[in-house]
């Protein structure tokens, strides 16, 4: 058990599940007094044991600091919690670090104005092990005000990110950057099982694998000025080219009996790309295919 | 124009595409004597001013060198070249660098064998310009006895990986990380088709872009074992978190007016993994959708 260091400001972290607990875990760590409160009481059993308070209610949770933090399932249960404790938040800041949307975020945004709340709404971009280390990023997105006097204590859950004071923001890189980890595990676990096929592990492709990841990180980089200006020089390879590979990739998949459907979508974007003119543009103008419905 | 080194071996390079024409450039600057053909003579000119004898015709070409390399558009273009060229390559070791699926190299490993060449089948993962440099991986497969004299010219054109005897692994290897690049690009872009209705640049998202992107690499590097292993425990969140979340993505995609197949499909895929029983395990699950047509 920690002993709280008085210099630290207190917060309270409310919803314990496999990410309340180690934001609550790592704010103890870094010395600040911490309440906690869970809806399953039984959840705080190792965080109490860890030093924190636990409040009978999360009206004395709120109560305890100035900083509260809120990360439980979705904003159903955010709103099921907190919007019988207006009075109590009135003139907090409340950190929401909660999965959702742009909207909900801003939906939010516009109760907390209303009553008198400092409201961050926030996305963690890390699995609950790494919470606590520079491996977890963790977005904020709201009025400056509200996000400097208390950088120092986020700084104790992982690398700080301010985005904007556009309190959707913070859920939209969220999405943009889970899309790009649900992009890069399918296309692993779709290579593993092509490769499989040959009897290779899973762990025998995975440092080729990632030495491929590490390349394209150089491709993002030279792509995003292109996206930005909406125009698609090929420096590297065309569009057509890019297409008698994706083709190649379809082919071998069904040959092979692997799930096809991840390559097929790949090919019905390039093939548009080609269709809209882009056959000899580079791999960016895919871009123009992703801004439409 | 660099002078030809004599310790250095003779290579032939044919096909004078933007690849092959990098792969000459890379042996001429390592004091490789080379010799190219391209059926447009026109495109020698460059890598003839750098050193090259330009042959009149594939079997001078080929005569030329114990090592042949050939990067043409595909394998239909490899038979029509060399079909004809079984005498003149007979003995020497040919290697393939052209893109194409793993039955395609076994088959070109068979029709070898059966006149005597020593194959290799390779496969560039690489763009024309980082050839020569440690950034461009080429892949292998193949006899060893073929591979092994050669290892030192194939150390001019990027960073040699050898994979195994199966003539058919470097394409499945290679569609397994392009099927990666592709996945990670699409992501990217669909990620900054999202921000962009906020108005945030591709140029301000990248950097965080690829910070995900290289925490997505330690769960790469974590998920292999399980897919070895065929078991998924859930260390970190478990699919059905990761459903919610990639429904926030395809509702999110759908309410800014941005493509949302990709996620759709990201979708259809975890629920079906939970129709499977894998609401409780981890992401790498997602493998056996994968092993299945
Ligand atoms: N785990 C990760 O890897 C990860 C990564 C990044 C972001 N996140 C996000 O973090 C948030 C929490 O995830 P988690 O992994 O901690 O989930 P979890 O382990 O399933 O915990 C969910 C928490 O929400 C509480 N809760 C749900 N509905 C409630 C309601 N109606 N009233 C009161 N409390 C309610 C639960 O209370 P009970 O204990 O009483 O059920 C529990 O504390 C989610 O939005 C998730 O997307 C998670
Ligand atoms: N460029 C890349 O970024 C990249 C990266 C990795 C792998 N690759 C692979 O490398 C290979 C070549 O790509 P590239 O970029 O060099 O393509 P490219 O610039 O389009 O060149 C294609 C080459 O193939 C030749 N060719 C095509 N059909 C032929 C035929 N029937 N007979 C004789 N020659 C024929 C062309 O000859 P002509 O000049 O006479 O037309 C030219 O030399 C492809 O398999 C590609 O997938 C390319």
């Amino acid at each position: 058990m920690t002993t709280p260091d008085v210099s630290r400001s207190p917060v309270t972290v409310i919803g314990l599940g496999l990410m309340g607990t180690a934001l609550a875990a790592a704010l103890l760590r870094d010395g600040h007094p911490t309440t906690v409160w869970n809806r399953s009481a039984g959840k705080a059993a190792d965080v109490v044991a860890g030093g924190a308070a636990l409040a009978d209610s999360v009206t004395e949770a709120i109560s305890a600091s100035p900083l509260v933090i809120i990360c439980v399932t979705d904003y159903d249960a955010v709103h099921a919690l907190l919007d019988p404790e207006r009075e109590a938040l009135a003139g907090r800041v409340l950190v929401n670090l909660t999965t959702g949307t742009s909207t909900q975020a801003r939906e939010t945004a516009e109760w907390a104005a209303e009553h008198g709340i400092h409201y961050l709404d926030g996305a963690i971009m890390a699995i609950p092990p790494d919470i606590g280390t520079a491996a977890a990023m963790v977005l904020y997105s709201g009025p400056r005000s509200a996000f400097e006097p208390h950088e120092g204590t986020f700084a104790a859950l992982g690398t700080t990110t301010y985005l904007d004071a556009d309190h959707g923001l913070s859920a939209l890189y969220d999405m943009a950057l889970l899309s790009i980890m649900w992009g890069v595990l399918n296309s692993f676990l779709h290579g593993a099982a092509l490769l499989g096929t040959a009897g290779v592990k899973a762990t025998a492709f995975a440092p080729l694998a990632n030495t491929m990841i590490g390349v394209v990180t150089e491709y993002v980089t030279a792509y995003a000025p292109q996206v930005d200006a909406r125009e698609y020089p090929a420096d590297d390879a065309t569009i057509a080219i890019h297409l008698g590979g994706i083709d190649h990739l379809v082919h071998e998949s069904e040959a092979l009996g692997v799930n096809a459907e991840l390559p097929r979508l790949a090919k019905l974007l390039v093939e548009r790309a080609v269709a809209d003119g882009h056959a000899g543009s580079g791999y960016a103008a895919l871009f123009e295919q992703f801004t439409r419905n």
